[in-house]
């Protein structure tokens, strides 16, 4: 691989965002491109980028998985129709659950949100839209993981269920290759994304369905993202890198009303972090700690307990699986 | 219920013992009794004020069940021998285990550890002696919730496989029953208790196996033993009512040697009660925390993360399962 790494203190957001739009240019030509926006920092500078060098050439694409926060593809749609770039939403949520029922194990349910994702949703979006480019928010930390073996390899080509064998002239383009999370929401403001876009805690890929252990079903998804609603709201002002909550498979007994009560298990990590290589643990004053517990066992149904992650990265991961 | 509470305020612990002494002397009399030592409080207590009254009359069982602490059986029967009390220890480990196989559900693996100890091993040991009195440590706050249905109700004799309808003459005695574990504990300094037993933290009647979501194998017991070894080592001295470490059966995401590792983790709980009826989380200093998941998941093979509950009782209870 001959690209490198453009550290921080090298990084001109200006000039970046100029080179990489005039490097757009030149290779989509008068050709059409396509790309998926997720709501997150990396896929949202991506798109920013795209329609800058692109204009209506690029066409992007939300897909709703059910998997996602409260609101979250109505609010991205709208955020991005206020800069003038048109998103188109696309509502996939029963292809997904479809997928992942009966699913418990992560490795399973990773592939079968992949699969469902690249071969069958998006995989025909790109076929139908004729265009042979496709913008990819790949980071210079997904590199380095891949690389390490924390990550699985990826070839998105692949992904599509376009064999790069048989077929010529897909082109994987990857904006913001070089740039760790801190560089692209550098980007971001400098694209005049608003700060709740760029300055976004990181979301997992495969969505709250990362957040739940055991199977992913409508209802259990719905658990996590009233948790995660609760923990957004309470963790917001804390500056820290990123914070979640996950649901376990595992239940533990509880008490309602002086009767035993056996119920369900949220956990909350919050991470202090400059660029989710290593991490360590908030340190979240207990009066905090607290409120947490105690909203989300009386605001989320079914929930009795709420721990909070105390292991470090390593030899903890940001996610649960 | 004609017998009630004595309150801590109105408890005399000399009067107390010699109360129960003369009780038990007078309901005895000649006969023979029998109590199966845990190594917890309250059957400590039951044992002392036994022997007391009883003398050799009383025979004190201590049933290692392999689900205890690290040489638990050795250094109780240890401690009782410098008080000239004899107690008898015997193996019933693979017994446990064999009933123990297979099993996930909690209040299945609840029953076959308790019918393996009073059915099985404490019931054919209890026959054996050709005894009729059997004393036990049930207190208070065990009484009041079986009452509200927190915990199960316990017919011992029913539990030892003796018919009460056909047999006549078995008789349970429960010397520490108007008393709550701040008042057992005062009567256990009373008797001439070493401190390390009548200030000891309450453990579980299922031992480590409450302690381990899942199927509890020699394996995972081992695990939560050494968990539970440091989180003993590293909260002793924190003045709290109680403190555990639980296995749960979800795995989650790890990292060793920047590779990544699906492993176990481990939840810490540590507890202010008076007791036990409500608790609240004890405000650890995070350099403890931390500290604590650094040991766990150096020293604990297999276990990448651990987390702190922040969760009150109600709507938790102090042990998971």
């Amino acid at each position: 691989m001959n690209v490198k790494e453009i550290p921080l203190e090298k990084l001109n957001a200006e000039q970046y965002i100029a080179d990489q739009v005039k490097s757009l240019k030149q290779t989509v030509g008068s050709g059409l491109a396509v790309n998926a926006l997720s709501g997150g920092v990396d896929s949202s500078v991506v798109t920013m980028i795209g329609h800058r060098a692109l204009g209506a050439r690029l066409k992007t694409f939300f897909i709703a998985n059910g998997i996602m926060r409260e609101g979250e593809p109505e609010y991205i749609v709208k955020v991005f129709k206020k800069l003038n770039v048109k998103v188109e939403l696309v509502h996939a949520e029963n292809e997904f659950f479809a997928a992942l029922k009966g699913l418990t194990d992560p490795e399973e349910k990773r592939e079968a949100i992949t699969q469902t994702f690249y071969k069958k949703v998006f995989g025909r979006l790109v076929k139908e839209s004729g265009a042979k480019y496709l913008l990819q928010g790949t980071n210079w930390t997904d590199v380095e993981e891949t690389v390490a073996g924390v990550k699985r390899q990826h070839n998105i080509l692949a992904q599509l269920g376009i064999d790069t064998q048989a077929v010529f002239g897909y082109k994987v383009l990857e904006p913001v290759l070089q740039l760790r999370k801190t560089g692209i929401r550098m980007v971001g403001k400098a694209l005049g994304l608003p700060e709740e876009i760029y300055a976004r805690p990181p979301f997992p890929g495969p969505a709250l369905a990362a957040r739940v252990i055991g199977e992913v079903t409508r209802e259990r998804v719905e658990v996590v993202r009233k948790a995660t609603t609760i923990v957004e709201q309470e963790l917001k002002g804390s500056g820290a890198f990123q914070y979640l909550a996950i649901l376990h498979n595992d239940k533990v007994t509880g008490m309602r009303n002086g009767k035993r009560d056996f119920g369900q298990q949220i956990e909350v990590r919050c991470w202090e972090s400059k660029d989710a290589i290593t991490a360590t643990v908030t340190r979240l004053p207990f009066e905090k700690l607290e409120k947490l517990a105690q909203r989300i066992t009386t605001e989320v149904p079914g929930v009795v307990s709420v721990t909070y992650n105390v292991t470090a990265k390593p030899p903890s991961t940001i996610e649960a699986i």
